[in-house]
């Protein structure tokens, strides 16, 4: 009796555990989507706990939880209210900067010595954009790609063709169409992650010398791909909340005359925007307009904070003048390195230099792509991601926030699982940075993210771990060190 | 009773079969090593017998098989005899000729359609250069790869180490070692298979607009890498059994100012031939006095035919200037994509440009390739698939000499899997390969291994695979539309 009494009490426990974290949660996706703004008054817990149908205790439990992470503030014989949020960004700037990289630009060597420690236990995972172990599915994925090895037989061992196997291009296309766009199959081809889709992208649309667009910041993998093809970067004033406006990109456009337009619509790293799709559609429009190729990075579309999935760029492309560029490396398995492009009218040339480039993408890890994407469980996989990264991402902004000197600003961040912090303007974060890794905290210094130095006083902070224990000191540490 | 006598019996057949075949193999490599050469008279067979202590059944059949395969010929009354070569090849041109492409040079349309078809179990795979699957240890790489998965867990996932796994890469330095090969482990970067690993080197040395070194003819994938990243491509005259000579090499050099020479001294693609070690250690002197790097293409290195592995350049080395690439695609699993590069004093910049290119190579293929290395199979294995393809080789060479118009030559690789024909003067083996392609042959046409029009009636075939049945239907159709 004792058993079976102590049983129905640990669900009943487990189940409220669930409730008010689902309540605190549902809370947290009206303040981001903006719903809930700051300063509105929450309603009283007995009038919540009515609406929504729950214990008192329920509601209290969540209230307690937001209010802990900063979300909501007590007033004293008032109620629960929506904090304040924790700062805009700084306005972009407002002078269109073109600048030339005169000299080769090199891999920053931080951001070299932070991948170098990738899987350093000890180091607090702040600096390179990747998730805590445990947000992928790592079980099912060995279990699939464990049958896919004894199914597939020598097939697996053999060489595969150079644009990918017929079954995940057949699941790449499907799930393009899944968010409405149409792709022919003869323009996608597997690549060993983005970077490689990328570099082929660039390859197939300019020759050395020539000048490439990007946003400003924009993630620091592109001017090192760039500058490895011997490339010119250009950075084209860059909204914190809808990305490069149709003036800036123009006058950038008639003052340079780019061949491409290298860009991450999506959930921007590191800024984490998304570009309206109204701005969108003009972009394509008028980069099609001057003969300027778009290279698109969605890497990060699938993790939305919002209702739907972000249209791609490609979506509004109607002259196959977008490449469009990703890979399954910030959603199921980063070591697997399977990435792809859909190339539209560059595809013959995409096919041929990834030929030249490093012939095919290794076999096994594309079958267990496709098995998996085939499966249900790929969706209420992606589901969760992102309503842990929504949870993490809105952790770290209000401990930042918290914990930081006053005058801090923090990205609002529309998916993926970064944010762009900014210090007050006399701060070196690159500084800040080799002094953090000295105290084993990764973060990726501002001025990596522009060959220019606009951004020296800001970093990048990845929230792709649960921010609990160790990291909560971590973070503490390195606000200490920013102070 | 019966049964047991038949099962005697039975396994006195397969013991039988067993030794005529290896007294074949055996008569095939000392013809091969030249210790028989065409002309020499064989022992009797009542003589061999004794000698070998087999039946003079055995003695009979091995005869009649190497008399079937074209390495003997009887002469009546008299014996058996080594039967002449099938012509040596032709002279390398003796006027260097620096072959500017004035115009990119395009990856050749055929070599990409018969990639595009490479697991189209109805082709004969005498075009790209890859051994049937059998040749390959499928079941045990499967199985470590399996137990890889399950031992290693989230670790196969995560973003791995841009350099590569630690295990793999001390694997690979012991079994540099054993060659007499000192690598850095600093120096060694893990790469999407030998094209990867080129490219990298490539990017390392030279900046758009260099000319590099290559040999003539050489593998066509070269000047594609090359091309697309905006180098110039100039041909070494090379003799077609000790590779480019001291001369034709310095003469290149005085006149071209390469960044690099990209050669492939360890059974080269397409020819076969070995570089004498006292002409790499001249090579390596020569071109380090110049300044000029060497990237070594070592992917064949260890299918030698002979006594030994002959050493890649990079044991002459003491400079740091030869780039040394190689992979596991020519003798374990090419759907893997596991290549290397051990880089000399370029490891820096070429760690950091495996980051720009592609992060890095998926994890748990590394692993598994480790694994694998690091058992007492490997050795075996190799040995097997060295056997294999000698006899392989010889069996093809004898064919095209039997099936081919007269005139036709054939190349005498000292290891690899590939043979070079030579056809007549007028040949033109462009349309022989088409129509050879519309048959479902394939094979890879002269002109695709050089700029120039040299190799217009010259053809590469490839012998990874066993010669029988529709392959050797193949081939006697092959030979047909050379007629």
């Amino acid at each position: 009796m004792t058993t079976a009494t102590s049983t129905v009490s640990g669900r009943r426990r487990r189940r409220e555990r669930v409730l008010y974290q689902w309540l605190a949660d549902e809370l947290v996706s009206l303040i981001q989507t903006r719903t809930l703004r700051s300063g509105d008054r929450l309603p009283s817990v007995r009038a919540y706990s009515r609406q929504k149908r729950v214990s008192l205790a329920t509601v209290l439990r969540a209230y307690q939880l937001l209010e802990d992470r900063g979300y909501l503030e007590v007033r004293p014989q008032s109620g629960h209210y929506v904090s304040a949020p924790s700062g805009g960004l700084a306005p972009s700037p407002s002078v269109p900067r073109p600048s030339f990289a005169k000299e080769e630009v090199r891999i920053a060597d931080l951001a070299w010595e932070l991948l170098a420690r990738v899987n350093d236990k000890g180091m607090a995972p702040f600096g390179i954009a990747t998730a805590a172990p445990e947000h992928y599915p790592t079980r099912r994925l060995s279990r699939i790609l464990t049958r896919v090895i004894r199914e597939s037989g020598a097939a697996g061992l053999v060489y595969g063709s150079p644009v990918g196997h017929e079954a995940l291009l057949h699941r790449l296309a499907r799930r393009a169409r899944a968010v409405g766009l149409a792709l022919r199959p003869d323009e996608l081809v597997v690549t060993n992650g983005c970077t490689e889709a990328i570099q082929l992208a660039l390859r197939a649309l300019t020759r050395p010398g020539d000048v490439i667009l990007v946003e400003s910041p924009s993630y620091y993998g592109f001017p090192q791909t760039a500058e490895s093809l011997g490339l010119r970067v250009v950075e084209v004033p860059t909204d914190p909340e809808t990305g490069a406006s149709l003036e800036h990109l123009e006058s950038a456009i008639r003052r340079t005359r780019p061949r491409a337009f290298l860009t991450n619509p999506n959930f921007q790293n590191p800024l984490g925007f998304a570009v309206p799709d109204a701005q969108k559609r003009e972009q394509v429009a008028l980069l099609a307009r001057h003969g300027v190729a778009v290279v698109e990075d969605d890497i990060y579309g699938d993790l939305y904070f919002g209702e739907s999935r972000p249209a791609p760029l490609k979506a509004f492309d109607t002259a196959g003048n977008v490449i469009l560029c990703s890979s399954f490396s910030k959603t199921l398995a980063p070591g697997y390195r399977i990435g792809w492009v859909a190339a539209g009218r560059h595809s013959e040339r995409i096919r041929r230099l990834k030929l030249a480039s490093s012939i095919h993408t290794t076999t096994l890890a594309q079958l267990a792509v496709a098995e998996y994407l085939s499966g249900g469980g790929a969706e209420h996989h992606l589901r969760r991601l992102r309503q842990a990264f929504r949870a993490q991402v809105s952790d770290y902004a209000h401990a930042v926030a918290r914990l930081f000197p006053p005058g801090t600003r923090v990205s609002r961040p529309q998916g993926g699982h970064l944010l762009w912090i900014e210090l007050g303007s006399g701060a070196d974060t690159m500084a800040l940075a080799r002094r953090a890794l000295a105290r084993r905290i990764g973060i990726v210094p501002g001025r990596v993210f522009s060959t220019g130095d606009t951004f020296g006083h800001c970093f990048r902070l990845n929230c792709g771990f649960p921010l609990r224990g160790e990291l909560e000191r971590g973070l503490e540490t390195l606000a200490g060190l920013a102070r």
